[in-house]
């Protein structure tokens, strides 16, 4: 990609993100900002993935989302409602037009359920969007975007759960059975027939421990995975577990804490997030997000690698 | 601090920076995502102070800076003009209340001179301020911050040269030569009597490898720090080198350089950036500056520690 195009998607980068911001102040969230080296409390699913350090003497790593150090804010501020944007480091080895090692996200959480979650989402995808359009008409007309395009951003977005959508790829012809995992195939497809797609209620074991169960069966829990055309997954999100002892069977239940154990951590990295629960009174339903910045410009500018969507794209071969 | 005033100061920051951007993109200035994990192109002054990882088998760092990421793009754009909010990561053991190894950085570049610098620096901390003011007088209020207190922030700040400032700190009763650095209280002595205040043109020793050299005396750089009410430096900024053999001489023969490589470093970290300015066909005057939110945020509410200004303080012992 020449230089001038990648300096109009930093514009359409720039805009999406005053979008954003500007959709979270008008519903009174506010903006925090949150440590970037953490404990493994900084940890997605795969922590194999982490990149680590030496912080005086104690292991520490590269945080891959802020959502536990959002959480305890989203209980603790007035407005029940805090927003950040991060950089998600992940040690991914492919050099390829998916990945990248370092990239911003974008994350929410709020006291509040699943319907206002979603609608939240939605919002802050279609202002962002929304805000190119207006700053930057030119810039989209040059990468060949029209305004239907542009409109399929506007909520509401579909809604399926995930039973519906394994029941409608294999009606594609895929040869899923429940409980498998979907890859980037499957949720193109989705997107390509609904346009941005919400897939709701995963099963559990596929999902991050901090995600509530659903009452109704708790092998699966409240949350949603958007898809965007032409890019998939742009967006994880759920309810969260705010009870105590459940939520610490979960973590130590989990892949991802097995695997951490594996490399010689433990629970005490979790100690003062435990804690919060431990003793809160009153804890409060809440849920949140991770906004994939450049998964959200590549779908909107079409563009066929996530590489050319961010001004330095960093891989294994590729640092600045 | 409780909860209570720490969640405070959390929407002063918000506030802040929603403050700082709009200022910016009232200019025409671009906001753009930077690299967090860097070669020693991240690197402040002092190298000692870099966290370090493994990078897929080669040496990286945790970025300090983002100005020579900023300064390409500062070139390449067509307003010219580019910012950023980062996280600043030092390696800094002292557990006091002064320092913290990871902080939020406003940095911003544009092709242009000196006035045009001070004049985008006093004017973002200025719109910052009076955000502040408009968004929240009941917590500004609450932590005894008057009116007066906040006019100060008002430009024009006080502009004193480094050898001015020396003298007035030696009739103040210190003992400074011409060549020493100032000090945390030299600094908030002078911002005690006049407020806000630019030292402009440092001695080139104690400065970063890329602040232009003052035609009219080549001893000293094109560079300003802005001190601050109570908290003493809070933005450091120059105008920057664009000379490709200058940039390489000052770079290798800088203290930071010798330091690196006594580290293990070379000069192949700084091939892409110095390779930019080699080629790069008519090259322009730019300037830039790094401002330190929880700084600001300080000064502004009179705190009397940087462990009060962010949500998350964090020490060689406080991780999270």
């Amino acid at each position: 990609m020449d230089v001038g195009r990648r300096l109009h998607v930093a514009k359409v980068e720039a805009a999406l993100l005053k979008g954003f911001r500007d959709y979270m102040n008008s519903q009174g969230f506010i903006e925090v900002q949150v440590p970037h080296i953490t404990k493994a409390t900084g940890a997605c699913e795969n922590v194999a993935t982490m990149f680590y350090l030496d912080y005086f003497g104690r292991r520490a790593y590269l945080t891959q989302t802020a959502q536990l150090h959002l959480e305890i804010l989203s209980q603790l501020i007035d407005t029940g409602k805090v927003y950040t944007l991060i950089r998600s480091f992940r040690a991914e080895p492919d050099v390829d037009d998916r990945h990248l090692t370092e990239f911003s996200l974008f994350e929410f959480e709020h006291v509040g359920g699943f319907d206002e979650l979603l609608k939240h989402i939605e919002y802050t995808v279609y202002w962002g969007v929304h805000q190119v359009a207006e700053e930057f008409p030119d810039i989209l007309t040059s990468f060949g975007v029209n305004e239907a395009w542009v409109d399929q951003f506007k909520p509401p977005y579909k809604k399926m759960r995930y039973d519906e959508a394994i029941d409608f790829l294999n009606k594609k012809g895929f040869d899923l059975k429940y409980g498998d995992d979907l890859r980037h195939v499957h949720e193109k497809v989705i997107a390509e027939e609904f346009g941005p797609t919400f897939v709701t209620h995963w099963p559990k074991h596929l999902k991050f421990f901090n995600m509530r169960e659903d009452p109704e069966n708790p092998s699966e829990v409240v949350s949603a995975d958007l898809e965007l055309p032409l890019v998939g997954e742009s967006v994880g999100s759920a309810e969260r577990e705010y009870r105590y002892q459940r939520l610490y069977d979960r973590l130590v239940e989990s892949d991802m804490y097995k695997m951490l154990v594996e490399y010689g951590g433990d629970v005490s990295d979790w100690d003062w997030y435990l804690e919060f629960w431990k003793t809160i009174e009153n804890p409060r339903l809440h849920s949140g997000c991770g906004i994939g910045v450049s998964r959200v410009v590549q779908s909107l500018l079409g563009l066929d690698s996530v590489k050319h969507a961010v001004v330095y794209p960093m891989d294994r071969l590729s640092i600045y």
